[in-house]
């Protein structure tokens, strides 16, 4: 039984990862913090949590009050895990990070977008978490750079085209999310009223995970600069993210374009290449691990379109984070992931 | 034309004002208040609004500010309108309150529920204003107060029991209330990832519009005394009331039942008494100042069962607000309310 | 590993089984019928379920096809079940029924709701199937009838009182449901724009779980009929019913009421009654097997108020035939079922 | 007051014509057709109607039963209108036809998405009925063909490029709809549960209102061909289209493309070019004849991004309608279309 620890358990994804695992069979969760709940029991604050936990909110004064755990998920706000991190990895446990703080390989960029970064010298060690493209590393990693939600699913609905030099400048990213991608800090914006009956875009082609994005696919693709327009839209329900993704000037026929797919994602469990007549519903996928791709050729334009779907909350943080942990101590990649809550 | 004054604009009322004057034909509102937005454009702050408005939020430093209008509304929370009503009224101006302020009549039982009361000088003046029940007084009334969403819905669907000494103790108000009615200061209790998918009982048998209910439901009755017990209930939609309400000890046949509804309620423009195959449904009212009532009788336990639909932001707040304006004024009761968005 | 089939796998509830059994340690479902589906895969149908499962659904031309199996959910609509049943039971299987064929004591009470009876003969040996109430002839029982939705969240929430003789006539359940609890045949009703937005009651008075919940009541009450009132409600949500119940003349304190429930619950490992600070929400228990109850007095109106929580398909439907069939195989209540997705 | 006439009232479209004449000063509804409910009273069938309408559905057995009225409104299927159409031309009467057989100028694009086409000499007539485009051939027209509302979205937010000749091919539509737009016949696609909590992509790249864009947007350019690629998405509400245009090569600073949208809708009453730093809301349009506009230069890439939103019901179809026919007989374009509801 491994030991767990959860910094900053406040939020949604920590806890989604308390959601998780409440029925993972080889973790328990030993410790968790959160400044605004200290001394509170979890599930008190958390009533849909009673009967699964009996624990209590720490505040995190001190590193050292931190008991023996074997892993530390950080599941706080940008800025504030590069403050702990460091910390952590000094004292001798694993960490996956759910923050941004680690996803991005040079400090500039990530000033750029999020300001000043204090612990620069673990940027090149942090390992990005995705299994699917990363696992290798991410066994032997210390640091685990959990992706941003919106960052997997792109990635993933890009790598395998990336990956055969099939993308360059051109690529669009049109998202939509549910609103728990936007926190738990009540505001006007994600207020029931405002979000109902509603869709919004917003931070056109300014999102913070454009930088992500565009880090993963360079890698991949090698030789031209991948550049990426990302829209993400707000969407009047709680869970998931749907990526609808152009590519411009792609000779494929469908047919070929799935195979590549097919092939990319070959003995992978939580990637469904979903056949030809089936479309990813974010429905689908809700509450689980999965990551559903479907390809099209439009052949009037000579363009690829991918789609893809995940549950921000899990394939987009806190299911992943756990996949990755899993990976981490040499269990099974799936254990502990659920099947989707469908309908 | 009719100059009107909003006094406290920001909140969904006030919104809900503006929406239904913007196209009044017999009013215009020439100035408004806020204390948050001061200074701001009204369509601004209300994209909807564009086209429609080109009026700017002022702050309401003094009551000799407001220009010459012929009618205030008061749109602020409880205990702020006790404040400057009685400023308005001696101003010469006609108020219309859509605060609790004005609608008990004793003063120790408004202190009870919302604290100390600063104006009981004008309790007994102000019209307690359901124009179904009250309509000779608001005609020729300084203040109106307007009832409680719960309030204005329960007392429509027990008024015609009530003035015929047919109720007692023991009647039950199950009542659904969408979000609006919390109003649009932002909350963890309202935020939509908390409210999706989501009902969820609050103040069970607390709720202030209880003693309103109890005071209109005693004067209709006469005889025995009326006490209700309320639950009401937050549900996943952004409008509308529905009260699902229990009488006991009720020897009628449904046809009875539905003749006394019918009679109570001949010749009024906005209760409409639905025939006995057809039930109330909340989008049936959406957006419109309909109150929707069905009457059935539980044979099985001797019980009537009366359910009544609004929308809590139309006839349980603006729309009614403007109805009892029409009345001061001496217009159709009808003008500038607008039928129920359906879908 | 056991071995269970589903007969009737294209509704709600049997996709809710799919869903819980495909990761239940001890469990494969090795046979599904369907007969609109007859012939196409599982996750054809429903793609949430690829990488779950790889089974084709059959068509139930004869029970002698069925292989063999240790378990049988029979997941059919009222009057179909009581064809099938007798014929399982025959060929030596154990049976969890999801319809109403087999709940009812008495052939008459089925007829005056459903229609005419043919299997009558099973009708008291069937198993009321609550295993906080029933545990012990479950255990030894060849057919359990799965309690209808209403039913078991009105049951549990007044079984306490009713065992201690505290309740009689005048109880009323309002009751508020998500929309899977109307199945999976598409109707005006049940479109998505005529739901969305809207609340409506249904069958006021008149719902077929009514009997039910007589039934079990009067076999605790023991003494005086119980009778109640049960008004359903359709919510604009997918998973989930609220029950609030009304019970007249209760002489006790929150403090006695809260114990009573206590006590009768103690040891149970899916009713959780909340602490007095606390109400159900339906967001606590979507997707878990939990019961959530709280209890309120009104004194103002000697009344107790018992809340109640359940998701419709879980605790309502598949959860608890789950758990049932856990007690029938001597495996822990618990297992296969999971936490709630929440948010 | 004119007298209008819809053919085919069941339906949404139909529907909402019902809304928004209810309150419409200069029009009167005196003859309604719809097969599933002849014989049946409006407001019985859509009880949401009572009090605005006391009218009968009739059966259109023969266009001689149609009483003398100035104006019909065809809300039929697609390939049902092109039946009756040139019944109502020849007896003289003005029609706006709400359905897609008169949208398209050339026959042989019509069958190859709709099949064929039995009134042909009809489609050079027909005005295609954009106000904002085509107001003066409105004007005069007999034949008023009502768009499609994925089309009015896109062409509205691409013609004030396309007239400076500033698109070609490469333009991508990515646009996300409420469900109301799939029409009222109960299916498992729009049902509730399916759609709830869902989003869903469909008909990529192939949606029948492919050609009615790029018709209208070639007609504007003039010299290089238009060509668009359009990927609607099934949203989880009810009223709404949310168009995000991607324009690929666009040298222009956001504040010269700004001007372009300003310029080019100026003095336009339902076009609102919005403010830079205000984005298009669903909700900011819902139930009016609105169309927000913002427009985006994503410097990184060279691209225009131009968002659109509407109500589909009513800029998209019920309300463009009204304004076609205020065109038509010379009445304010304004009249009868309402303020949004929001919230």
């Amino acid at each position: 039984m491994l030991n767990a620890a959860i910094i900053g358990g406040s939020g949604y994804t920590g806890l989604e990862l308390l959601r998780l695992l409440a029925q993972h069979p080889e973790v328990e969760v030993s410790f968790i913090t959160s400044r605004q709940y200290k001394g509170l029991k979890v599930q008190d604050v958390f009533p849909a949590l009673n009967g699964l936990y009996d624990i209590v909110f720490s505040d995190l004064s001190d590193v050292t009050s931190i008991p023996d755990v074997d892993v530390v998920f950080t599941a706080l706000p940008h800025t504030k895990s590069m403050e702990i991190v460091p910390k952590l990895l000094e004292a001798g446990m694993k960490v996956i990070d759910l923050s941004a703080d680690f996803r991005l390989k040079e400090a500039k960029t990530y000033e750029a977008y999020y300001g000043p970064h204090s612990a620069t010298h673990l940027l090149r060690e942090a390992v990005y978490g995705i299994p699917e493209i990363h696992r290798g590393e991410i066994k032997k990693a210390r640091l685990v750079a959990n992706p941003g939600c919106y960052a997997i699913a792109s990635i993933l609905g890009l790598a395998p085209l990336a990956s055969k030099g099939l993308i360059g400048g051109g690529v669009i990213i049109d998202a939509k999310s549910g609103v728990s991608g936007a926190g738990r800090i009540p505001s006007i914006e994600t207020a029931f009223v405002e979000i109902n009956e509603n869709l919004r875009p917003y931070k056109v082609a300014e999102h913070r995970h454009t930088p992500e994005i565009e880090q993963e696919l360079n890698l991949l693709e090698g030789s031209k600069e991948v550049k990426v327009t990302l829209v993400p839209h707000l969407l009047p329900l709680s869970r998931g993210i749907l990526a609808t993704i152009y590519i411009p000037s792609i000779d494929l026929s469908e047919k070929e374009l799935f195979e590549i797919f097919k092939g990319f994602y070959r003995g992978e469990g939580f990637v469904r290449i979903l056949p030809s007549d089936c479309l990813p519903n974010l429905s689908y996928v809700r509450g689980s691990n999965f990551c559903d791709i479907s390809v099209k050729i439009d052949g009037r334009c000579n363009r690829a379109i991918v789609i893809v779907a995940i549950d921000n909350l899990v394939k987009g943080a806190s299911g992943n984070a756990i996949q990755n942990m899993n990976l981490l101590f040499g269990l099974s990649e799936k254990v502990g992931l659920l099947p989707p809550l469908y309908p």
